[in-house]
């Protein structure tokens, strides 16, 4: 079956016209989201880093830094954006997969369409298109890939920035074919990174990767034609156990983005059940951390193994460990970035609360579910169990509440006008002719205006 | 053990004046062989696309692109002439592990020794470091790693020019681990490629990304400390039966390098046994081609599986077709560039001797062996039985027949005179001061001069 055929045949035919309204609005949503989390990490170190060898290489200012006052080119914004984006391990998540969609395709997009202004509803096409090119391909290698190690928003997130990006460019059947070969030859990234600043580093490669791959194509360059299907080709490469026909199942008819999961917390979305489960105790019983003697937590085994770290020493790892995520939840009733720094990790009484946490993985728990008991001194046993993580589909934030937590990432960076303008454009995207507008209100220092 | 360590403390402590004279002769005369393939494909249409795309993204002009006119970004500047390099399948190889070190690390120290006018010495040293390393890294996963399909030159080979530019940097042992990490979570590349623009673009990427992990090592960003050792590292997820003790085995005492392969036919490597057979039977017997009925080859079960393609339609693809191989070894008694155009390909005289050979794949043979079956017309039946193809270790190609090779590539890109300066200056390398003068010397518009 010539899958790698179908896809590009799909991706042509794609239309914003046929695509269900609730479809567009979860792009929409996944819009404000990437760029509230974007610019809450626009001025993290590693943020800096990053530009700092972008400026010593150079190039042309064709599109913005969000949250900064430069313009770089294509590919450096993808690769700085895309970084900036999972920095905070705040943006949403395709949970069946794992892999975050929107930090690999949106850098690569927004860049594309702010340097050839293109409209809004060329930019809701392609982020679509990409996402359920992105996703399925996931879903075809998923999970055997990711457990073996590979961090699967850097390698299967270079086809979604790739297809949205060739999308854009409006290439034809032959050249999306040699886009999808391009990108998925450059497929790269490892678990091994995770709480290191090269795991945003790969969503960004991905979107960087993407993009270069459809401007190769664009340009005539070859690679295989086959690249999903064929015998050692990506799919079967990435796992041995490759389904490929998940790659085409519902394909325009069914769409992944409709899965999409908006993250309440700042951290790995698999110990949102717990945090939710914590805060719902805490909640209702008034806790405030002094009154609890231990914390037992039941989750899927997949929680342990991706954020099993008992004593994060950096405010990264402990994004990665569920026993600081219970800690925090417990005392700060929240899981913000601000509970994600350096400094919180090690302050004395989350690591008093993280040595009360234990966790025990059950395989019958699914990956959003949680059995929280929380055991006081005075010998009460208090129980929560949640089925859904909130932010889930089952389970989403409602637009105010997403709205909020872009305002409280946006905050000190853009000014309260500035975001309620960008809230508008992005809810009212597809009649803006000009994509351009976007980038100039997530640009720090503002260099233009409309 | 701590592998990444003490690789990073290798890299550190390798000093010019420690290295072995003929250590060093290897390294010049695979600069010599590297600069010659890479002029030849100069101007290859590939190298016009991805120039076109560097053009599109602009950079600071930092570094030359070889046997052009133009400087681009050290990024640009890697991933165009890393990719030139193995335009032509005629770049030099590690046999032992099918690695093609100076196309992935040259591309990168030159570009770094050009911006930061570092000296012959340093440019030495920084390349045989390079290729200790990612050879050696490379022996640890093959060769499964590459059985399985993965194109090892693009992934081991972004160890290569990270080794080699963080020497040239001089990273400390806290940042070379670093670098290490961030290039081997960027390794990529499919051997699915091979025949397609993107098997010399992974060359490239791989010098690119070994730079850029240098680069951003060098700003402090951050990966895996332990990225060859992690359970879920590197070595680990490239092969399941990685064998860690090959990275350190003999190192600093045994040089790779003095196993080099520099290659006398402009296609896949192992098919060079093959040609070699067949020329000396051309030469001593006086064949044309007309009298031969039928050519049995029997050779190394890997050589079908890289260059089994019966009926190549491209010249790329004539690379990787040991029958098309042979039939111009035995019409033109040569395989060079020449031989390997679409035009050529096509012929119909190399079309029907391509259909009078047949090839036995013989698992007793070695990967640089063949033995050559010519039967005539007249019923003779000649023989010959290539123990190592010219080029190899055993049979090294002279300097006289290397400085040859060299000048046929860059015939009609750079003046006699021009070419016998570079020679000059890179069998004096040591005793250069500035490595600019080289890149000036391989740009064809000559901007400058020394």
């Amino acid at each position: 079956m010539d899958f790698t055929g179908k896809i590009a045949e799909f991706i042509r035919a794609t239309r914003f016209e046929d695509l269900p309204e609730d479809v567009i609005k979860h792009a929409q949503r996944s819009l404000v989201d990437w760029l509230g989390v974007s610019l809450g990490a626009s001025h993290d170190p590693s943020v800096d880093m990053l530009l700092r060898v972008c400026n010593t290489l150079g190039g042309n200012p064709q599109a913005t830094v969000i949250g900064r006052g430069s313009k770089v080119s294509l590919a450096h914004a993808a690769l700085i954006n895309g970084h900036m984006s999972h920095v905070l391990d705040f943006d949403d998540t395709h949970l069946d997969t794992m892999i975050h969609p929107s930090a690999t395709i949106w850098p690569a997009a927004l860049a594309v369409g702010e340097e050839y202004r293109l409209s809004g509803k060329a930019m809701l096409t392609a982020f679509i298109t990409g996402y359920e090119v992105e996703t399925r391909i996931g879903r075809s290698v998923y999970p055997d890939h990711y457990d073996a190690g590979w961090h699967i928003t850097g390698t299967v997130g270079t086809f979604g920035s790739a297809v949205a990006v060739a999308k854009l460019l409006r290439l034809d059947r032959e050249r999306l074919v040699q886009a999808l070969g391009i990108a998925g030859n450059q497929a790269a990234g490892l678990r091994e990174m995770f709480g290191t600043m090269c795991k945003p580093f790969n969503a960004g490669r991905a979107a960087r990767d993407g993009l270069m791959a459809a401007l190769l194509a664009r340009a005539g360059f070859t690679g295989s034609g086959q690249i999903l299907e064929a015998p050692k080709g990506f799919c079967n490469l990435a796992s041995p156990k490759a389904d490929l026909g998940k790659i085409l199942e519902g394909l325009g008819r069914e769409f992944e983005i409709r899965t999409n999961a908006i993250k309440p917390y700042a951290c790995g979305v698999v110990t949102h059940p717990t945090i939710d489960g914590i805060i719902a105790l805490r909640n209702t019983h008034g806790l405030s951390g002094h009154e609890v003697k231990a914390i037992q937590v039941q989750v899927h085994p997949l929680v342990l193994e991706l954020t099993g770290r008992k004593e994060p020493t950096t405010g990264l790892e402990g994004k990665f460990s569920i026993y600081h995520c219970a800690a925090v939840a417990l005392i700060d009733g929240e899981a913000l970035p601000t509970q994600f720094t350096d400094g919180r990790v090690c302050t004395e009484d989350v690591r008093v609360a993280r040595s009360r946490v234990t966790v025990h993985p059950d395989p019958n728990l699914a990956k959003d579910e949680a059995v929280v008991t929380v055991m006081l001194y005075n010998g009460d046993r208090l129980t929560s169990h949640i089925q859904h993580a909130r932010g889930s589909k089952e389970h989403p934030l409602t637009d105010d509440e997403l709205e909020k937590k872009f305002s409280a990432q946006a905050a000190g960076i853009l000014t309260h006008e500035r975001q309620q303008r960008l809230l508008e454009l992005i809810w009212d995207l597809e009649t803006e002719p000009d994509v351009g507008k976007l980038a100039i209100l997530v640009a720090c220092s503002p260099y233009g205006s409309f």
